[in-house]
């Protein structure tokens, strides 16, 4: 028996989650659930793919994820199961599950599944848990529907990254409980750069700040930003014992511009 | 081994739930809870019941139920077990099981429970729980405390429907995440009506707004208001990603008014 | 198998926890997660610890539990694991396991974890949570790492009580989600005052309030303070169906005098 795991924006007041619990354990007796989480914005898909994708590489292998965030629900987009390298994948083809794919490994094949239309506003429980249920026990991925084009599933546009000598901007990916601003730039990004950079948030009107790099939030004094690698390999601007979303007044989306002294106008203004 | 489901108005902030989990695995080694949800608005017994009746027709067949939402615990209010046609309930005489009993083909038997008095103020942990953790062992019924007649258990006032020829007016009740409305009224209640309808919040003094009928949220552009059948069976007004309670300033326990042209003074006013 | 308990303040929006429940099942298949609370306020390694230490005691007997709430993450500050009479520890060497340890029968032994360095920003996921899920499956205490001096752990200052003739002053140890101010003060400290006592805020310069004495919240009229003895044996000061945090204006860490008539000024003023 596979694990499942389960990413939604249905909050944790109403019923939708264990509704949904309930239906994979009648399908799959005895089927392990591990909940990512069910507070992603709502309808905030592109909040909904990066959390599932930090989340899919730390869950047991060959685990069922199963994510909704799914505004369209009921209309013409349609709901897919996906087969990465590295686990399975069920829910709506609106960009939601491919990034989590690429974190294992890559989708290699994916089929279309055709709405039971019960009720066709809830296909957490009437379509897309009692799929995965399947999943789980052990069905193959072809026995679920009609094949559906790997190369064709919709792709969110990529979070950018652009760099020059002295020079990186990047999007803010997303901002976690703790106001760390997780960048789209990777360790990799931050090789050329000093022990110390300078910090813009282009668009803003604000001054440069000066910013120490680390590796932990307390590498600085509290209270003090921080620009470090975090925990899934992309750079990060932290406050230690503080919040640089507050600090910053950002939220996901924003770009920042990192530099070295001197390369504050670059190509990329 | 049965299931236990659990829902409460704990919160998420304090150890209470864990205790009772920690109680429940004590008690019966290997049970499996479902957690429905511990945000349960504090005190808000028909809240409760209103979850609690949605959740358990899915939830896996035979599973012990524990609500406590408990204003009266440890006062002259009795403690219960009753025994549904398809599944076990544990929790407080007050109102919040007999919805869920009623979903799970009706209460057949009941027993009182006695207050066990090592602290008069957490019924979860002392009474219901490990209550509920004997019954997912395999105690009958009977063993757990003299017999409480089932039609004596306290009902809450059912919500409202009233209809005539061209109109309905119907109970809001309850509002979820996503901020629709779903009402007392169910899909049979809207057959008369025709693909457009007006609505009106009844003692609000605002002019009828016209709703469309649809089958999803997406059958309507999106900030518009459509009524439809949720995935329960019931009428709710949604709005396509927008909130229909945040529209129409409305909350549970509101009367709305539905009706066709010309039917906008009835006897229901 | 053993089963794991999960504390910490990385809340529900991340995939956080997700991920820690992904490394514990890699390392022990099978182990049952028990999350006790992710919504300790960030760095609140106080609340952490009275929040855990409540709720061990109800947790199945040897279960290991592992608590995040690290604002030191990555700097100095050691990490350990501790072995109590009755159930074992990992997190921080900050204060946040002691005052489990004490209520599991007192820690008996404990070694120090070194950090692995993968990400030094994530501990849950890098250190803490590999190492309770080997103590899970089986390994160990000393298999770990070195030895660390139990009395050399660090502990944080204990809620003061103080008493005298007639009077008793306490901190307010916790506010739970009902509003009730759990005192550092227990049952034992309630004995030698009747059935109605003074309650006053000291350094709030408020008025003394006549409190009467209860076993529950519905000893007093809806809206009435009523000072009882709580799930815990701890004396906390509750309203019926409303909040005495609220009331009182107060927050963990107020000092609170209760006192029979004539005793407002003693020596604790």
């Amino acid at each position: 028996m596979r694990h499942l795991s389960f990413t939604t924006d249905y909050g944790l007041s109403d019923a939708f989650v264990a509704i949904c619990h309930g239906v994979a354990l009648r399908t799959a007796p005895g089927v392990r659930i591990i909940d990512v989480t069910h507070l992603v914005p709502l309808a905030d898909v592109r909040r909904g793919a990066s959390v599932l994708a930090d989340a899919v590489p730390y869950l047991p292998e060959g685990t069922v994820h199963v994510a909704v965030v799914d505004p369209g629900v009921g209309t013409a987009r349609r709901a897919v199961a996906i087969e990465a390298a590295e686990g399975l994948l069920v829910g709506p083809d609106n960009g939601l599950l491919l990034p989590a794919a690429d974190a294992l490994g890559g989708a290699v094949a994916a089929v279309e599944l055709t709405d039971p239309t019960p009720a066709r506003t809830f296909h957490g429980r009437d379509l897309f848990m009692p799929a995965a249920a399947r999943l789980a026990s052990g069905a193959a991925l072809a026995s679920l529907g009609p094949p559906a084009d790997v190369a064709a599933l919709l792709r969110l546009p990529t979070t950018e990254t652009r760099s020059g000598p002295g020079w990186l901007e990047s999007e803010v990916r997303s901002v976690d409980r703790f106001g760390s601003l997780q960048l789209a730039a990777t360790a990799a990004d931050l090789v050329p750069f000093g022990p110390t950079v300078h910090v813009l948030l282009v668009d803003a009107g604000q001054q440069p700040i000066s910013v120490v790099r680390g590796e932990t939030f307390g590498d600085v004094p509290p209270g003090d930003l921080v620009l470090l690698v975090d925990s899934t390999g992309r750079a990060a601007l932290s406050v230690n014992q503080g919040s640089a979303a507050a600090r910053l007044g950002v939220d996901a989306g924003a770009v920042v511009r990192i530099f070295t002294h001197g390369q504050g106008r670059g190509p990329g203004e």
